[in-house]
């Protein structure tokens, strides 16, 4: 998917086209995301994903509410060139990515 | 709203008597806020708001549990002077803030 | 409880078979958490505890949904040697603390 909105791109390691974060040196990252799903009867699950791994999940199902987010955060070492994004591993989301944020910053260099 | 206990204060650039962050000098912010709804059959939304603008925002609708929290995170570009502050978009807290928690700090200056 | 795996652990601060981590200097620390129940019926409370003290509370207690995340993150201060640690403080999890994250670090030193 793609953000339709950078609030902030410090050092510009994040790709708005392919919404990939690439570390721009070997340290500890710290990774937060809430991704907001608006009413079907879907449950959905999104991964942090690090080099194509799945690293940390998170899920959102509760069929009654009109907005609920699947959210998660951590920190995971990446060494230079890692890349990091986040994939919806289950559900779809018919109302695209309103209100949802990923956000991500060097916590120290290694 | 006014927060009942400041956890932590370094610099104080928190005024909690009007529950605003002013930011101490220009750079990279790091917020995360969780407000804890009670329960009450409405749905609250909860902005991040920076100089007047609200730049995320988070949900909590469920009406059948009994706390629920309407939670985000990002990171947000500031100037020195800049203000941050949580406001209650939609319905209300009837409550209150318990449980409820905003912090923010500077990831790094610019 | 014990985590089943440990993400990023620099500088051995965190006791992985005690769960604890323990503050290598005094400065403001960043916790953030999210514990996933599994569908039960019961409402669980996970708090962040500083040296014995509950200091952020979360809640998760949706009888509906199969995966539900009581989370919350909080910046606090610690002295050298003081401990954190996260606290089931009422129901249980049935299926352990899968897709359950605890992350920390020290934002800056004072």
């Amino acid at each position: 998917f793609v953000w339709s909105k950078i609030l902030v791109n410090v050092g510009s390691h994040f790709d708005p086209a392919r919404s990939i974060f690439v570390a721009p040196r070997k340290g500890v990252y710290s990774f937060s995301y809430h991704v907001v799903k608006v009413y079907n009867r879907q449950t959905i699950q999104v991964s942090l994903v690090l080099n194509g791994w799945p690293v940390i999940s998170a899920f959102a199902g509760d069929q009654d509410v009109t907005r609920e987010a699947a959210t998660n955060a951590g920190l995971v070492m990446m060494e230079r060139g890692d890349k990091a994004y986040l994939k919806l591993e289950r559900g779809n989301l018919m109302g695209g990515w309103k209100y949802s944020t990923f956000s991500g910053f060097l916590v120290f260099p290694l």
